[in-house]
């Protein structure tokens, strides 16, 4: 008998649960807007209808547990949210705790960068590592590292906000409250803010042409066809995202680095441009580290909530 | 009957042992100009020589073994020195079974950085912690970490190369070869040269009259003096300190950073400043991390690189 587990990502606009087993199969799945505005009593409670959705006619006992991702900070080895910015009311909160009276199983909660880090680790891009780096580059960076065959974890579970870390001294003013942080350049966001600002005064590019939004998907899309300053756009982006990567390369030694979010359905555009400033910035022991997208695509983070349960290796709270 | 490591730091310098038992009391010590320019086969007769003066009169049956501490880049797992700058020869050279064949016991090889992290983890600052970062801020900027009660390793051993994360984005040559790295604006001599700089054309300070030389010793001695120039001078290597720091806290969450090397022994005039950037660059939940001085000042190499012969746990090698 399989045994299966509830994998949460609990996201700012959408969550979204799964049934999975020991494999990483997935054999039910189901979804809601997130009741963000309504605070944490609401949104447990959406939790638990998720559960019940996709575990329903699964017998009780073949359930180990619920592993949720969700957006930080939390502190993962008391499982409270200590102030997640996305979700009202979500400050100081027993969420592992609230999330288990209300579902009747073992939770495991995990920052939603670290779960899907092993998601990619446990069935992606990293299966056969004992050090990677998982990157999502999307409304934010985020991401989590697995090194010497552990998730790791830090004081209170707080590793692994490599966003943060500053690129440009005193540069850009970060969402964080800091400046110069290689979130705050190369983000979703942050590229789509430089591509609207260099296409608004640039009459060869097709770029924002007749109204249209200019967000990263555009960029990448005129990039594709040939369109000058899209294909100045990704290379600079592709430079800022290369910064970063060879300064984590230096500070953790992974052997894989894996890049998912949503600015990663560009990877194939930037791919070039992360090598080239790799091969400028990294020392030479590290250059031919490979720069891989996550296998799992939007599912990292949903696969590896569920890993959680079966992963005692890898979770914050191993005396649970 | 106690057992004892013989733990030896070597630097590009000076060579320096020391026999050690499990509670990291020192019983003998014996140093020698490290012969840079000779190669690894004479610099393996200094240690095999040294080895034999902190062991005279010793029981071969009481010596485990003997742990070296050992400027990077080497590949810790294989015990291989892959390009050691300070020096001449060590290219690939597999040093650690060089060792262990001139002393016949055996050798533990680590990085400088992380045996002196784990030197003041085990014995120094930060006894009580499971996660730690140790700085070393001297000639480079090195380091190691410990996190979740383990010496991060990474592949090849080759984690935390903390000294080059990029803090300005294509700024001042490393030389590393990058652009911008911590370590080109935060190390004893790009404090120095800024030092330098600033004095020439200044005639209120003190630094440099009557061709005094300018180093970081100066700087600290003129700025607990109240030299306006000096304590600028502090005020600015605090920051820059505290940029790279306040990185750090966002990648690893650790309980306690530790700095050592050099410049630490400015630590009481520095530590305002890095505090202040700290305040205003970390995200609230890393901002009370305690930021010390090295406990065993010169010695944390040393003792650390005595306590990897005793400390399984923290070994790149497990397996011996």
């Amino acid at each position: 008998m399989t045994r299966l587990a509830i994998g949460v990502d609990l996201g700012g606009t959408q969550v979204r649960a799964a049934l999975i087993d020991e494999a990483g199969i997935v054999h039910a799945r189901a979804a809601l807007a997130t009741a963000a505005e309504a605070g944490p009593a609401v949104v447990t409670a959406q939790l638990k209808d998720l559960a019940a959705m996709v575990s329903a006619g699964v017998a009780r006992d073949r359930l180990v547990g619920v592993g949720v991702s969700s957006p930080g900070p939390i502190d993962t080895l008391r499982g409270v949210a200590l102030s997640i910015p996305t979700l009202a009311g979500f400050v100081d909160v027993p969420f592992r705790q609230m999330i288990e009276d209300a579902i009747g199983l073992k939770v495991w909660l995990e920052n939603d960068g670290k779960a899907a880090a092993l998601g990619e680790w446990r069935f992606g891009a990293g299966r056969t590592c004992q050090n990677l780096i998982y990157i999502t580059v999307s409304t934010g960076i985020g991401g989590g590292v697995a090194l010497d065959g552990r998730l790791l974890h830090g004081r209170q579970g707080l590793a692994g906000h490599i966003g943060h870390m500053t690129i440009v001294r005193d540069g850009e003013p970060c969402l964080c409250g800091n400046r110069g942080c290689w979130e705050a350049y190369a983000s979703g966001p942050a590229f789509a803010r430089r591509a609207c600002a260099r296409a608004e005064g640039d009459i060869s590019t097709r770029l924002g042409r007749h109204g249209a939004p200019i967000d990263g998907r555009a960029v990448f899309a005129a990039a594709a066809r040939g369109d000058d300053l899209a294909m100045a756009l990704v290379a600079e982006e592709a430079d800022l995202l290369g910064i970063g990567i060879a300064s984590l390369l230096h500070l953790f030694s992974p052997e894989i680095v894996i890049l998912g979010g949503g600015v990663a359905n560009g990877f194939d555009l930037l791919r070039p441009g992360i090598l080239a400033r790799i091969d400028a910035a990294a020392m030479p022991a590290f250059r031919d580290t490979p720069i891989v997208r996550a296998a799992l695509g939007d599912n990292s983070g949903l696969i590896g909530a569920a890993a959680l349960v079966f992963d005692t290796g890898s979770r914050a709270t191993p005396g649970m």
